[in-house]
């Protein structure tokens, strides 16, 4: 199924406690790329840079199969600049910066080539410009995924409800999902975020797993026990990668297939806390990626028929 | 397999955000024995009461096979009591009185029909009791069970460690394993634990499931997401109970079947917390557990076959 993908491509400086970066690419929509190439190869990138992204960055995608025409370049631009500096748990983080630069002027035209993809992966990003992308389409996407944050149920509330009404899966960590539902329990914040629009609910709990609420349906995927994480940055975008790679492979969008995207996407983002950055997901082979998702089968793996 | 429990009776008074009981029956090897006597019938009580424990209460566990042989009642004394309130997320607790009464010269000697018992479950007690216990024991048990908390690694740290070297399993919660460690990874701490003694570290993270470690094996099991918990007393124990019930019907301490094991207790767990105390536990079908296991089996149950 021919994927679209929106969302920011910058750069990244990144404090953790276990070292420092000044600078490395990063960005919703790299993220997802990078994952998602994994297992797609036409994929159609909405996103602006300045003239300062890398060529190589660039070329390294191409070579995966990721589409840049629709990626606008801004030659005398400075492309997104984000910092930010992580507290010892690794759950909380600091920004330190946030230069817009050229985002501040993202108003994306989509290539007509793009305007007839099946599956659109909305990346975190301002909710006016996910909803441009999703009024561009010359028809209604088989399967629509939004990202999003608390920053934008803060300061744009009214926009993400109207994006969330055009959506069918809705990726949200657990604290967002309480927020924007105003539920402490996640099982009414799914009812109550389905009825605002997604018929899919995947709460993302980072070291604890990812929840997929459906309707009656709920499925619980654990997140491999890591000896450390290294860097969390991008994790939530390189699993959203996986999920939305998958599913435009096996051309499948069943809850049941849900589920197993939810597995490639948890696999890739455990890749992706090894080392700053996209790094791990640039050297990543196809074999590694087997052998992990071997590992989540083994560590959710039980056996019931002993049960009185 | 016979199964000795060793743990406190005793009355509680809970508020939660959802309404309050002055007075309730609980203590840790009341939950252990109500969640165990669904699965196993000969239950070696090990415990002290005063003589204003109701006789129903005792009636009605001993119907269910359990032996208080091993319960030492003080008839002028006063049962342990405890009472806590519960924060508006659950998670955390203020204790509000702690009374000992006749817990403060709890030292048991076990009839000598309990000295042959093959699993011993050490509930949450002073660890200098709980080796008092193993010391009378006939021959070491096929299988020694322990659960803990912080507590007793502020006040009786020396103690603890000397008890974790006759223990096999032992059963705390995500932050008591940091402590212990002194490590914020779980894989770390679970590293670090298995050396002090027990060969088998479950990690208990309520809302977020539970992790079993042995060697270099790892399962992670969900919690089912609730729509609401009431009171969440009693839940780690009652979790206790289904896991050292499963194994002792099922005679077999293999890994494997502690996996099983471990979704029988948080299902077990589940109910607990749907009622003040162990009322949930005390009209519980074996239709509802079956029930409820299925749900965990649904839960977690994907398909891998159709990934690259």
């Amino acid at each position: 199924m021919s994927l679209l993908v929106v969302g920011t491509m910058a750069f990244d400086a990144l404090e953790t406690p276990f070292g420092k970066v000044d600078r490395i690419i990063g960005g919703s929509a790299t993220y997802v790329a990078w994952s998602a190439s994994n297992f797609y190869h036409d994929i159609k990138q909405v996103s602006i840079i300045g003239g300062d992204f890398p060529q190589s960055e660039i070329d390294n995608l191409a070579a995966r199969g990721v589409d840049f025409a629709g990626v606008e370049v801004v030659k005398d631009g400075k492309s997104f600049f984000w910092s930010g500096r992580y507290h010892m748990d690794m759950n909380t983080r600091d920004t330190l910066v946030t230069d817009l630069n050229v985002l501040a002027q993202f108003n994306p035209t989509l290539p007509e080539s793009y305007r007839d993809s099946e599956i659109v992966m909305l990346g975190n990003l301002v909710p006016a410009v996910q909803m441009s992308v999703l009024n561009q389409m010359r028809q209604r996407p088989k399967l629509v995924i939004m990202d999003t944050m608390n920053f934008w149920m803060e300061v744009a509330l009214d926009d993400l409800k109207k994006v969330l009404t055009m959506v069918d899966v809705l990726m949200v960590n657990d604290s967002e999902a309480r927020e924007l539902s105003g539920e402490h329990s996640l099982v009414k914040a799914a009812m109550k975020i389905q009825a605002m629009g997604p018929k899919y609910l995947i709460i993302k709990k980072g070291e604890h797993g990812a929840l997929l609420f459906h309707e009656k349906n709920v499925f619980y995927a654990p997140a491999l026990p890591l000896e450390d994480v290294f860097d969390p940055t991008g994790a939530g975008d390189t699993f959203a990668g996986g999920f939305v790679g998958h599913i435009a492979r096996t051309k499948d969008i069943s809850f049941e297939n849900m589920k197993t995207a939810i597995i490639v996407g948890s696999a890739l983002a455990s890749f992706c806390v090894e080392k700053f950055g996209p790094t791990r997901l640039q050297e990543l082979t196809k074999e590694e990626i087997d052998q992990r998702i071997k590992e989540f089968v083994e560590l959710v793996n039980f056996d019931i028929i002993n049960v009185a």
